[in-house]
């Protein structure tokens, strides 16, 4: 019987990738989403699809907290739009959201424990970096440890983190994604949850660019 | 305007405790508790009194993961009864919570960045340490790193987890927070949920044995 993992999905470039090298190892693949209050739910019915598509299992956490600070929760506030790469990665921006992959991660870990998983993929990338410090090396480093000394499975040895995709940009992300044939056109990045992309959001502006710098002409665009 | 620190609480003595550590450092508390799925309420109830005499707010978030993976938890289960104290601390007992108090730090995480907090309190210690890896010190270190590393207030400085009981044993606890004044009568520590405590499962056990030790009597106990 195949090795199980826990890839945590959410219905974008980077985790559909992060499944796909999942899957390349090996791994009976179990995916874990969140439902916490994000404005849309666009990137929920994409990641259903993704994982469907990958052969994975799915599970949905419904979560929320009694609090927001990130305006990715509060739809009082403004999302930041229009913005050039250089001010994207100058600060943490207001949708960063508080301890999001702390608290991911943590589910991820006790659900490892429940099935006897033997690995948990997250596709944080160095791109994500400089804006959201839970997408950094050091940080997933710490989290590696706190796995490796917290959980049963982690004291035996039996259990870890993967990041696969933590030394890409998103351009190396959709071409590694390329090779591997995830499925790109099903992923969704848009912070927005229209129809169509708009274009003007972080998530939209980053994505354009990855797929620019790839050479590679983005699925989900008709 | 006094700082702020978010306790995890419990409901238990070592949570009642921790909380009156951070009231003697002069925070201004506001305790988290989590309803997910514990065998019985009646620790809610308690936790609700000890916030409530001890002057903090209380916020309570609920929590059901769809899956189990402990005695406590899963009523078809049976708990351990009538363990010694060597038997106890010899492995990890099936009322351990896969990632528990991962789950609870990162969300505690969470609420500290939306309510500026700068520290988060947990009443973790050395003697449930030998059953529950997610009690050690050494997790606990690991676990401030990721604190330190994946948030924004961490990064600046301006968030720590603090685990005061670390070194400590029930009996030592019992005897701080009898000095501290903290309300152990209203602590409830069995994890049955009868009218009384049911002085046969581990969590009894110790409790009996810390007041024994520690030369005072269980406020509790009538």
């Amino acid at each position: 019987m195949a090795r199980r993992a826990v890839v945590l999905l959410s219905g974008g470039l980077d985790s559909a990738v992060a499944l796909y090298e999942a899957k390349k190892r090996g791994y009976d693949c179990h995916c874990l989403l969140f439902d916490y209050g994000q404005r849309h739910i666009k990137e929920i019915d994409c990641a259903r699809r993704i994982a469907k598509i990958a052969g994975a299992k799915l599970r949905i956490v419904k979560l929320r907290l009694p609090w927001k600070g990130s305006s990715l929760l509060d739809r009082k506030r403004r999302l930041p739009l229009d913005r050039t790469i250089g001010d994207i990665n100058k600060k943490i921006p207001s949708t960063y959201v508080p301890s999001r992959n702390t608290i991911f991660l943590s589910m991820a870990g006790s659900l490892a424990e429940a099935i006897g998983a033997r690995a948990i993929f997250i596709g944080a990338h160095f791109e994500d970096s400089s804006g959201y410090p839970d997408c950094r090396k050091d940080y997933l480093e710490a989290f590696r440890k706190v796995i490796k000394l917290g959980t049963k499975a982690g004291m035996e040895n039996a259990l870890t983190l993967e990041f696969p995709l933590i030394n890409q940009g998103k351009s190396g992300i959709i071409r590694r994604g390329t090779i591997l044939g995830a499925p790109l056109g099903l992923t969704w990045s848009c912070y927005k949850g229209g129809k169509l992309p708009c274009k003007r959001c972080d998530s939209c502006i980053l994505r354009a660019k990855g797929f620019k710098d790839a050479g590679i002409k983005d699925p989900s665009m008709k």
